[in-house]
């Protein structure tokens, strides 16, 4: 592995803002973008082809713009602590892709914006060849013949018209009353219920939030670690992480923290939560109930992950247990059909959906009523039912195959959850790895997860990673356990190798 | 027009909480529900009918839930003051159409909630004949063998199983470069521009509201009328409404409100703007872009009418004349093509959008994928131009004869706009006529509209109604305008007439 120059540190040769008169006379003041390379000379990656990507995400990200003038390769080697050969060749590649241009006697120069990708080429890793990190169905199993058909039964339909006219903010009606069936018929759904169609349940939070949270003294439990999205929405209010343990929140903590907090919500996962795969026994879904109900908080119930479950048995949701009116549940088409349909649900006591679906309103009106459409009759026609089984099929073997390859390289000392369903393993390292830290290492080998610290509410989650398993087929999760197994294991000698040094009396 | 009994006030039978045993033992506590009728004697709709409505509505609502008691039919007459075979009638239909069950020695009960639809069923208005309500396409218009070989060709192409899969916070990548290439030709982009696709302009105010608005202190200032879902969006903000004339908001009170507000954004609609129509000329675009730099705050741009441009000539965005980097430009294919698919845009600077595109992520990840690359396909294929001379000839026609039609039916000394495009005329009635009261007349002849009331920010609109005129073929619009002519001469003769009898002196 290649080691970087000691000098490589911002603004080691030029300070201060640098001001520099180009031939038509403007004055330019170089971006200060420059002062702060994103380069890691421990990743493995070329260090040529990570000033590329560096430079490359300034302009996609709009911090360096077209039109505007960057350092010739020698002041850029030299404010960077690099070989003018490693920058002359970034900007070669840079060069090729039209995104800079140079005038002679007049410099270098941002000539246009990367070509749009979905896949943000911000990113400073190579794309990896085997990919742990997205917890997101796999495409390969969509069945694509039978969402075509689908879509020409809606458009040949005499509500197509309906369709394309402006909708209710409380979603489609078909959708709604198929959902709010099928939920009364397992039980998910009392008499008095109503549902609420939401741009899947990234929205669902949203609208929760809204409607919940008036200002940041209003309090909501969250679990620790927990899927960002939901951290991030909660951004409003005064959030405590509750711990998460193989079997979902650590009702111990919980109840500790309910009279000091007294939140207006708990947001729980209790099936094959995101990023642990805990599942909740039914015993902790009651305690929950108890707890909501002694301190009158809303429970919201993500169930998104809910009908993943690929071996066990199937357990009542908190929502299916509640008498008391005070559970929202969410559901959402994405981890079982396509995610990028967005169309979501709550389920809740008709006041609160009413409430929510004010709030939707003013976000946007409505859900799209196409995908609605479409998914709704993808469900009715029974080929959701048809794929859920491939979708079963495949994803018990990649679960068994990511338990088993856990098993087999992780190091010794690594404990990891053993879901029955859902998407996600999560991954403690024995002491003293760091999975940020070790993250680089795998990617130039060419695999992805995502560490702890991306999940972490109020504890740091360092030695923790994240492996989505649900994209992969079980050969490549073998594959790329058994890297990640060799990166953890050389992570270990490292340590070891440098505290037998470190433990070295000093020789006085 | 039947008069209704001067005994009809809530409560005027039974007071305090009812209480009730039914047969099976149970305790009822009678909801509260019917000691407030919503029943308008002066509506000319039938009581019965507004009975039933009312009743519907109450389980629609979730005010009366299923297996709740009702009054028997004796009970309630007396309590709202009406004829027992007034409340058996409106019971009749209720019970054909299962909402409700009588049971022998029983009572009656709630027995199923209504079927749900996307009009609400709560309004105890009858159904409108012609309706200038809703600024909306005509869905006879839509074309919908085009937008059903667009679907097709969507999923035959080789993106289709990448479009199902989870997308990007910014956009369908292809619908991105797309509108942001078409407005750089038309000016309304400049090349370090960027953009964001939302779910519609809804949504685009919503984030923008997100992100420009720490808490109430941040002022805003919006048109006055305008659309109650701009009003409603900035909740969070001091909101500031300025007044809008045919030519647009009022310079001279912009003038007088900034120094006083320091706003920080300015929501204009300069082409057709909802409710009033009102287009703003260039000068007036330019002023206000003086006014955004010299006070510091963001114009947000909504331009959701603007190609709907029947006659005249276009006239530059404010966006386009804009170097200052200070303007936010909302465009959506709601109001062009198909409102139930959600796509909207921000176009705008660069580090803006990046920050409405965090904002995004954190609402709902991304904007359905399957509707963005429905309606790339729709515009690149042409067919969404094909689509626009349907809608244009159509509204040419329409716009003509609203405008024909208030000249001629319109009780003299009222002032209308008239525009050269979009959905709406604003009509001023004259003293003292008020378009609220005189709605419930209209309705009962079949006609509706919406009363200024529904617009106003801070000035009562109550003289002044919206005519949505795009959803209506002309003879339609000349019907609908003669009822409407007879129901405010009527209005006027009515308070002539009290005028009259009020002048007489009292003798003493």
């Amino acid at each position: 592995m290649r080691k970087g120059p000691s000098a490589m540190r911002a603004g080691s040769v030029l300070r201060g803002p640098r001001i520099d008169i180009i031939q038509y006379g403007m004055l330019w003041m170089m971006s200060s973008f420059f002062d702060h390379p994103i380069l890691d000379t421990h990743s493995g990656q070329a260090l040529y082809r990570q000033v590329y990507v560096w430079i490359k995400s300034g302009i996609e990200k709009g911090i360096l713009v077209v039109g505007e003038r960057i350092p010739p390769t020698r002041e850029l080697a030299g404010l960077i602590g690099l070989n003018r050969t490693t920058v002359s060749a970034a900007y070669e590649l840079l060069e090729n892709e039209g995104l800079i241009k140079s005038m002679v006697g007049k410099g270098t120069y941002i000539s246009a914006r990367p070509a749009l990708s979905s896949k943000s080429a911000s990113s400073s890793a190579p794309e990896a060849e085997i990919s742990f990190q997205s917890s997101r169905p796999s495409k390969e199993l969509f069945p694509l013949d039978a969402f075509r058909a689908t879509c020409q039964e809606v458009l040949a339909s005499p509500e197509a018209i309906d369709i394309l006219q402006l909708g209710s903010p409380s979603g489609y009606p078909p959708l709604r009353r198929y959902l709010l069936e099928e939920s009364q018929k397992n039980g998910n759904a009392k008499d008095d219920d109503d549902i609420l169609i939401t741009n899947g349940c990234q929205q669902a939070l949203d609208l929760i939030q809204r409607v919940f949270i008036a200002n940041d003294s209003d309090s909501v439990m969250i679990e620790d670690p927990v899927y960002a999205g939901v951290r991030n929405v909660f951004q409003r209010a005064r959030v405590t992480g509750v711990p998460v343990h193989y079997d979902g929140i650590d009702l111990d903590a919980l109840e500790r923290f309910l009279p000091r907090d007294r939140p207006k919500l708990l947001v729980v996962t209790p099936n094959f939560q995101n990023p642990t795969g805990a599942t909740m026994p039914v015993p902790a879904r009651l305690a929950v109930l108890r707890q909501a109900n002694a301190f009158g908080m809303t429970v919201v119930e993500n169930n998104i992950y809910g009908s993943l479950r690929y071996e066990g048995e199937h357990l009542p949701t908190i929502k299916s247990l509640d008498d008391s009116a005070s559970t929202l549940l969410l559901g959402s088409f994405s981890k079982i059909a396509f995610p990028g349909l967005r169309v979501g649900w709550i389920i809740g006591p008709r006041r609160m959906i009413a409430r929510l679906a004010e709030a939707k309103q003013w976000c946007d009106l409505h859900t799209d009523q196409l995908s609605q459409a479409v998914l709704l009759r993808f469900a009715e026609s029974g080929r959701l039912n048809g794929h859920h089984q491939q979708v079963f099929e495949a994803g018990l073997k990649r679960l068994h195959a990511v338990i088993d390859a856990c098993e087999r390289h992780l190091p010794k000392g690594s404990t990891f959850t053993q879901p029955q369903g859902g998407m996600n393993v999560w991954v403690r390292l024995p002491d003293p790895l760091d999975a940020s830290k070790l993250l680089p290492q795998a990617l130039s080998r060419g695999v992805s997860y995502l560490p702890g610290s991306h999940f972490a509410v109020t504890r740091p989650a360092a030695q923790c990673l994240r492996l989505s398993f649900a994209g992969l087929e079980p050969e490549r999760i073998h594959a790329g356990l058994a890297i990640l197994g060799r990166v953890f294991a050389e992570g270990l000698e490292h340590d070891r190798q440098r505290s037998k040094f470190d433990s070295e009396p000093v020789v006085v």
